[in-house]
């Protein structure tokens, strides 16, 4: 159910500011953690910022393996989203303690997670003065793709029949909403 | 129905990525504008990111007058958010032109968006190279308010009885996703 989004439309799987996971991989290490703030910062080329704090082991990884994928997690893997916001990767490996299934990327080779509904690959950025500051990443995104369920033609299509699908966004303690309705505005 | 919130819970205004309002103001001009690209960077002191491009008359503004206010539109004012996104406010102010209410900041005198359900007062943090490389504006949040109808306890309480205040979430185009149910992850 997975197919390649045009790097044209990479920005807008995270357009409505989902909460994503952070995915990352250097010399036979790995992990994956939930992040809520991340953003796009610009359509073309596509990049894109996430905050990724300084405790984390993903910080490790993205700073020693220059790369980091986005993983959008959707109502489907709300406990897993939570399960990895909630745990440290360092001393044991995340996939293997939770079974967390995992596929190779196409472009940077990073472990993308089974059961999101979208996937950006992403070359890091490095921008010490912002990652030191704020634990702001940058990153430029190489390559993406979705699940053509719930996104296809380069758009979200969110509908009561993929709600499982739906993207989750953290209000805090483990409490996602998830997108329902979707609503046309009109330009006055 | 505005009550203050605490700058301990400011940041959960936005941490789930609802597309916000930006307005600003300088001797005399004001602006409003819609941005999908925001996010928070801290919680204590409370700090935000917002991509604001370099063509933007409230660019002008946030630089000239050195703060900014992020207001969180909701489903009831989708065509509000619509419109100010979609229009320059260079030329005339879109508060006239859109009869659009407004009420000043308490804490910098900032024009709040009335039918908003959230708005965080902030003192730009000057960044020029995140600013020139990513159109990326650092910020203070030194108040917030919200409305208590839908922000209580300092946490979101979107239920259906208050459908009309949920926050949008840009997917493009003019399509806004709304929070629809809120769901409860368990950490494994």
């Amino acid at each position: 159910m997975r197919q390649p989004v045009s790097l044209a439309h990479a920005c807008r799987l995270i357009n409505h500011g989902p909460t994503v996971l952070v995915s990352s991989a250097h010399e036979g290490r790995r992990n994956v953690m939930a992040a809520a703030w991340s953003m796009p910062v610009e359509f073309t080329p596509p990049r894109v910022a996430v905050v990724i704090d300084k405790s984390t082991f993903t910080r490790e990884l993205v700073l020693a393996g220059g790369r980091f994928a986005l993983n959008i997690p959707c109502r489907a893997i709300a406990d897993l989203t939570y399960t990895v916001g909630s745990t440290s990767g360092r001393d044991e490996d995340k996939f293997s303690r939770f079974a967390i299934g995992a596929f190779a990327g196409s472009a940077l080779a990073l472990p993308l997670i089974e059961g999101c509904v979208a996937w950006l690959e992403c070359r890091h950025i490095p921008e010490p003065h912002s990652e030191m500051a704020y634990d702001t990443f940058f990153g430029e995104v190489v390559a993406a793709q979705a699940d053509r369920r719930v996104f296809a033609g380069g758009r979200w299509a969110f509908d009561d029949g993929n709600a499982a699908l739906h993207t989750l966004h953290h209000l805090g303690g483990g409490h996602f909403g998830v997108i329902g309705d979707v609503v046309q505005g009109h330009a006055g």
